[in-house]
């Protein structure tokens, strides 16, 4: 099934003075010299980001942390009312919807985008023929449109914007308004780059692989998790949830209670 | 169970143009301006740290992110192998094990601390007495002495020092001391503060109640088993796991293979 | 912290055309031959159950396996609708919650029935002790009254029948009368013995620890959580409470979005 | 994004006396009436089962629950070392990993067989033209093939003999027989229909969905992992298992601890 290489890792290794972690000591070159994100950074691309990559990286996981009352923090709420012992089942319950409905779009957008970077035809052709495709089959085009946030979501303008700032190429930028264009054009209304959509973009600039995406909405998003619990041990309003989920999705299966 | 209150959260609300979270602009205040772990915070304490807290938090979160091939990392590996679709179900099911073994360390101290700060006796007899009372209970005292890293842990004087550098008053570092003095005591021997007990240390110096360090744990380690899929994605060694472990651990049963 | 054993395993061999399973023969003595229940019984109290034994275990698992819109079914049909492609991730999601909240309450009553059991005192003093001891601490005592079922769980006296009619010792569940005889005279009002405080008993009454109760009802659960998410394929509600409890949770942040 | 339906639910009710599941009232009808198995069925397929259909249930069930030292009960033996407070956590860990490599042969068979019943060509035909197009694709065939179990899987002719004296029809049977032959052709070599094909076959013979064999995989597998965990708190061997892996797998990482 697998590749039989030999059994190694390269993460980390420790004696009784010292600890490495991907090529640095982490007592005097990565506590209390990097952030978080340089960490994360550093242990997922195997290399220190340049001070653009991290500002992209960092606005990033800040647009993805929270979103209100999700269906994830919806989840994460009534674990820790059901299981208050257990502060990583109640997260972990959260993250286990950071499915294909939420990141696939990021990684749809991505694909895309690399097809295109890597097609041989002229680019607005491509373009056109992506959304038609996506017309036609009936599909949500991923990384375009928005229930609320209309004309436009506000957090794709930043986020191009601080990439650009931060000294990225822009070719994915530039990509992806070729094929808004083309989205609007085929679809004959206008669909916002959504902010999903817009990740999906400025990672790409960065080089992070479509493939981790989804890994860095979970760990970004487990931090709103906790802000979640936090609240919900403070002012609960799981009990209400319950209750009122009970009260007003009613019961019609045939067989009625019997009359008292 | 939970007390009565009016449904409600403050944590986030949104309009067609805007987005609010903890009482910032999400788009103009904090997309940008802020890093993961400013947001994080924020998210956590409901407020923005300080320069030295930001400091604290972040020293924290690179400490605990990656520890190497640890029964977490193993058990993500083992299930990206055999659920390759689910990354969130892979670290997920690494995180099922940031339970009493790993934070319940962390929680100890914190707790521990708490009650000397708290207590009106002189903190030297209160130490003892806690020491005391842990090993005639022969339970293991939390955030004490570790497996290899010996006689010292290295990463807690870091922290020690980045926490004061930092400005924190170091209240709690002063009775750590305290504690690790009466423990070298009545252990008889000397035990190190370990690098869970140095976190409880500053996080309690920075004002993070103990309830939410198991969370903050499941934050950066999540970080760090993105960076073991990636790893297991490039150069698999789950395969070898899970057959030299059925090699290596015999079966004993009663019953045998019947000979061929 | 663990003892250290040789590692070793007695649940399971295999070569190329035998399984042996808990001492049986997987293909000759098993499929076709037992029972689920029958098979679950044999691997987790190894060995095969009595008549009356399967009778119980069975009631157990009929009983606990489906209550409605749970919070754990909320949490899995919640989930299921963001990641579709995750069965395994969405039972999941909605097994943590079977915390303390839920199976404590079984754990709790196990645990007070052996310590009554155990004690040497006349039983009617050890069962006012008890009952008097969680008044005062204002705790529920476990297994003991119900929001809805009143005057009492309708659920307990036909697990009582079951068990005593499969022969059954029936020593819990006389040291149960008499707890609940000393309940409800300390409390001053009649405390039903809810289904889960019923469970408890008829399983300790086979034999049960009450340390795999918790797992038992995992397993079950499980089964009632898949026909959850098949009624959410055929027939959606998650997004109905996803927008219905956000329109119903009020925002009541201190900063309010701006006016258009 | 999911259709527009009024929010209900046809699973369960309940009043002060009364328990309704799936039309049957849970404390008459059903505890101490039906084993889990029956009530299973119910809830999934909403109808009572045949006793042919149980018959098969039982025996999928049966086959599934056990396989040993999977990395799933890895993953679930070295969460409850780390993590003992939460078995549901335990075994969550290990449920993450039902996913693509293990029931994706099944529900890959199943939906080979679909199309096989749904087309209009001769059988023969379909049946060289699906295996053909798995040889080209260097993709493994769903349900074909086994590591140990050689020439052939034996639960695989228990599970159809099971079924065929339960008196299903045996269409899906004979078409994977048509199938398998097929197989053997194309690839040169005979490969067995393996368990995991076989419960495909039975499944479908009984009129299981393939989208909900996933599901039922999970619910035996659950079982499965508690019986792991009970030997793991008598004889724990994950502490082996960590430390042999770490010992086990060496560090290759281009920067070395320093020297001493």
């Amino acid at each position: 099934m697998a590749k039989k290489l030999p059994p190694e890792t390269k993460i980390s290794t420790t004696n009784e003075e010292q600890i490495l972690v991907r090529n640095k000591d982490l007592v005097h070159e990565l506590i209390g010299k990097v952030s978080f994100t340089e960490m994360f950074f550093l242990h997922l691309m195997q290399r220190m980001p340049s001070e653009g990559e991290l500002a992209v990286f960092d606005s990033v996981l800040v647009t993805l942390m929270e979103h209100g009352l999700t269906p994830s923090a919806i989840a994460t709420r009534l674990t820790i009312m059901s299981a208050p012992e257990s502060v990583q089942g109640a997260i972990s319950a959260g993250l286990q919807g950071i499915g294909s409905g939420l990141v696939g779009t990021m990684e749809g957008m991505a694909k895309n985008l690399q097809d295109i970077m890597e097609a041989d035809e002229r680019i607005e052709a491509i373009c056109l023929q992506i959304a038609t495709s996506y017309k036609k089959s009936k599909q949500a085009i991923p990384g375009f449109g928005h229930p609320f946030h209309k004309p436009d979501d506000p957090r794709t303008p930043r986020l191009f914007e601080i990439a650009l700032n931060a000294g990225v190429k822009g070719q994915y930028i530039e990509i992806v308004t070729q094929l808004s264009k083309a989205v609007d054009e085929v679809y004959g209304k206008h669909l916002t780059i959504n902010a999903k959509g817009a990740i999906a973009v400025v990672l790409s600039e960065i080089g992070v692989p479509w493939d981790v995406m989804r890994g860095i909405a979970v760990v970004t998003r487990s931090a709103g998790l906790l802000g979640h619990i936090r609240e919900e041990r403070e002012h609960p309003i799981a009990p209400f949830i319950y209750s009122h989920i009970e009260k007003t999705v009613p019961y019609t299966g045939e067989r009625k209670l019997d009359e008292k």
